[in-house]
């Protein structure tokens, strides 16, 4: 392997920087939460809106919850899979490529380079460093030219899982007050209330995890849900006449 | 700039390589139409199993779809909205760094190609090149320490509209037997066939188009849109009793 030089070493050492990760996980909390405070709650709305009863909107609601649970979690695991399966395609794909026409590789690799202004005599010494190290090859043309990472493959069921679960207890949110309030009116005025309470704060906290504005992250949160229930509640208002 | 040397571009020429993009639009269009030919239909059968009236089935499913059209279309709109964000932010924080500390950010690309078994002695001038020019040296470390891609302004706009609308047209083929139907029962078995055909066509499209398996793929659509029916199903009887 090559080594980094001792001053680089230590420059590297003094000065840590501080990107912001997301991380998958709370990524998909955070889709799953999303889509499950505001469908649900913007259907039971609706429902309301349209004089159903409470058992009627919960029946909905809790149908809803469950196919949308499905839906997005496998859904997701089905892509998951299936970006797995293009990656391995791709990797066997440039491994026969190194190993047939490496010339035109190395043009690849010459190409990449030429792009940032470096001289063919400033980057030849790469292009053979990187010829005479198969692996290393690989793994520069997967990163460096088709941008693609290798996927873990315990993610996917993980991803599937994270989401699902997140839609349901987003979605148990809004339907809650339905459950024990039996007059369907009296209902929706608590689901309104703890729903854009739910948003507020659950539109706070992805602000603060993905580093933008948590007060306006909150805000917009809050506001989809009240344009998504509103048109649900226009639409089965006008579905009704 | 630098020059690809001409037996490079030779080279480049005779080899083109293949390799296989969905489009981002064709991406959202996967999106929308997945969740809407699955949630929708899985509602309205759900509905259907609690004996629930058209009208009530035609209500729900209309306002789960104008809800479900606002959550993922606004909430994509934002999310590629605060990614585009976190890019400028990452860009004038790169920036700064070239100009405060070169010689971390030096150490930084030493590092990256050090990682391809590149010796001090062959990365030094690609080092030096990047160092003489600051634009693509900003471009290499968004490129290949950050590994971001610049947004496109447009992109944001383009994806919300695609999404919503693609979760709007795929909605609307399990509900309109509701529409044309007035016996549930009945509607619901026009349902089920009409959107059976429409998630087997779509999913070997969509396999067709991501380079996976067609067949494979539109069997995967459909068992998501029947495990999601059969849940909702389900969960509607269960709530009923």
């Amino acid at each position: 392997m090559g080594t980094v030089c001792e001053s680089d070493k230590y420059l590297l050492n003094r000065h840590t920087e501080n990107h912001f990760t997301a991380g998958e996980i709370v990524r998909d909390v955070i889709i799953g939460v999303s889509d499950g405070l505001t469908v649900p709650f913007a259907l039971a709305a609706g429902l309301s809106g349209a004089n159903a009863s409470s058992s009627i909107i919960l029946t909905a609601g809790i149908a809803e919850v469950a196919a949308g649970a499905i839906s997005m979690g496998l859904g997701g695991y089905l892509a998951a899979k299936s970006e797995a399966d293009h990656y391995a395609r791709e990797l066997r794909r440039e491994q026969e490529e190194i190993d047939t026409i490496p010339d035109s590789e190395a043009a690849e690799v010459a190409e990449i380079l030429a792009e940032y202004g470096v001289e063919p005599h400033e980057y030849g010494p790469v292009v053979n460093a990187l010829r005479k190290n198969p692996q290393a090859w690989l793994d520069f043309m997967m990163k460096f030219e088709l941008r693609l990472e290798k996927p873990d493959p315990k993610r996917a069921l993980q991803s599937a899982f994270t989401i699902a679960i997140a839609y349901v207890v987003g979605g148990s949110v809004p339907l809650l007050p339905y459950v024990f309030i039996r007059v369907a009116q009296k209902a929706l005025v608590a689901s309104v209330i703890v729903t854009i309470l739910a948003l507020l704060i659950f539109g706070f906290a992805k602000g603060y995890f993905t580093g933008n504005k948590p007060v306006w992250s909150a805000l917009q949160t809050a506001l989809i849900g009240v344009v998504a229930s509103a048109a649900a509640f226009g639409m089965a208002k006008a579905v009704q006449s």
